[in-house]
C-alpha cells in the first residue's frame, strides 16, 4: 500500500465511528482531509444529523462544501470524537502536531473531545518525540524575536516558520517558531516550560490527549489505546 | 491636588529620567498618556534622540503624532526604560494591569526592560492585588468559554469584556476575561495556574517586573523602589 492509500485507509476506518447527533471535532492536514471526505459521503448516504467544529479555515472550507454543518464558534460543550492527524506518534500515544499550522485550534478543540483519535500513516510512529520533526510553538508576532531568545534561554533553538520572504501567519493571527529540543527531553516539563513564557501562546506537544491513534502500514492498520 | 494633576506630576517626573539614545518603553492609559505628551516635550525641547516602542495603537498614535520616533516592531535588545500606569500597586510593586486593554503588549515590554517605571495617582495603591478590580486574562476567542470554564475551574469567577454589544477585541485579536479570585491568594501561584491554561495567552498579574512606583498623592510625590 502507497502511502496515500494508507492514510486513506486510517481515515475511513476513523469515519466509522462517528454516530448520528455527535459533535465533531474535524482535524486539519492531508490525513484529516480524507477523513472529512469520508465522513461526508457517509452523512450523504446515511443521513446522519452532525454538527462539526473545524480546527482551521482550510479543513472548514472542505466540510462546507461538502455539506457538512460547520458550527462558526468552537461552543462549550464537550466535542464527542475529533479525528486529526498528527506529525509524530510517540508509544505513549503523545504527539507533535503543527506542522500544519493549525495546532491552537487543533489543541483548543483537543482539549474539551471526549474521544481524541489521531489517524496516520506508519511514517509517523517515532520511539521518542521530536527525534524527525522540530516542535512548532505558536508565538505573538509582536515581540517575536525576545520570546525566540526566551525560549533559547531553556535550550531550544527556534526557525521562525515563513511563506517565501514572509512570516507564515496562523490562523489566530500569530507566528510559528520551530523549534528543536535536545535529545531526551522530559516531554511533560519540556511543555509547561515553554507555555509559561510570555509571548508563548501554545506549542505542538499534545501529552495524554489522544485516546486512540489508527495506523496505516503497509501491513494493514493497527490500533493503539491508551 | 485633583486626580488629573496628581497623574500629571508623576507623569512628568517619570519623564526626567528619561536619557539621550536611550529606547523608551511607552505605557498606555491616562497616565501614561501624560508621560507621553512631557516625553514629546522634552525631545523638542531638548533635541534628544529617542527609539520608542509602543505597547497600543493608541499610544503608537499618540507618539507619533508628537513627534516621537516609533518603531513598529519591538526589536529583541534590552529597552532601557519603560514608563506606564497600573490599575493596582501593592506594597511588593507587583501590579495588576490590562483595564486599558493592553496587558499583553505592556507585559511583553515590561519584560525586555531594564527599568519598569510605574506612575500613578494614590488611588492605585492597595495591600492586597485584587481588591479593587478584576485581573484581566487575555484569551483566544476560538472556544473562549471553553477557556472560561477551565478558569472558573482553578476558582475564577470571569466575564467576557464587551464594547457595546460585541465583544472587546485587543490589539493582537484576542478577547479579555475580567476575571475575580477569592481573597489571599498567593498570586505567583494563580500567575503561573492561568498562564498554563490552554486558551490563554497571557495575564494583568505582573509580579516583580516593576523596579520604580511614581506615585502622586494630595502629599506630594511618593516613591517606591524594589
Amino acid at each position: 500500500m502507497d502511502q496515500q492509500s494508507m492514510k486513506q485507509e486510517a481515515a475511513k476506518r476513523a469515519a466509522a465511528l462517528v454516530e448520528n447527533n455527535m459533535l465533531v471535532g474535524l482535524g486539519t492536514g492531508s490525513t484529516a482531509a480524507f477523513f472529512i471526505e469520508y465522513l461526508a459521503q457517509r452523512v450523504q448516504e446515511e443521513d446522519l444529523f452532525l454538527r462539526c467544529v473545524a480546527t482551521s479555515s482550510r479543513s472548514r472550507e472542505q466540510a462546507y462544501e461538502l455539506g457538512l454543518t460547520v458550527l462558526d464558534e468552537l461552543p462549550p460543550e464537550a466535542i464527542h470524537i475529533t479525528v486529526d492527524g498528527a506529525d509524530e506518534i510517540d508509544p505513549q500515544l503523545n504527539l507533535i502536531k503543527g506542522l500544519g499550522g493549525a495546532l491552537l485550534m487543533e489543541k483548543l478543540v483537543a482539549v474539551q473531545t471526549e474521544q481524541e483519535i489521531i489517524i496516520a500513516d506508519e511514517s509517523k510512529l517515532v520511539e521518542e518525540l521530536g527525534s524527525k520533526n522540530p516542535l512548532p510553538v505558536e508565538v505573538i508576532p509582536f515581540g517575536w524575536q525576545s520570546t525566540e531568545k526566551r525560549l533559547a534561554d531553556i535550550g531550544l533553538k527556534c526557525n521562525l516558520r515563513r511563506n517565501g520572504e514572509k512570516p507564515y501567519v496562523t490562523d489566530m493571527h500569530h507566528y510559528i517558531l520551530d523549534c528543536t529540543a535536545g535529545a531526551k527531553q522530559n516531554m511533560a516539563h519540556l511543555a509547561e516550560s515553554i507555555k509559561k513564557i510570555p509571548g508563548v501562546v501554545d506549542h505542538g506537544l499534545f501529552l495524554g490527549l489522544a485516546k486512540r491513534a489508527i495506523v496505516a502500514s503497509s501491513q494493514g492498520i493497527v490500533e493503539m489505546t491508551r
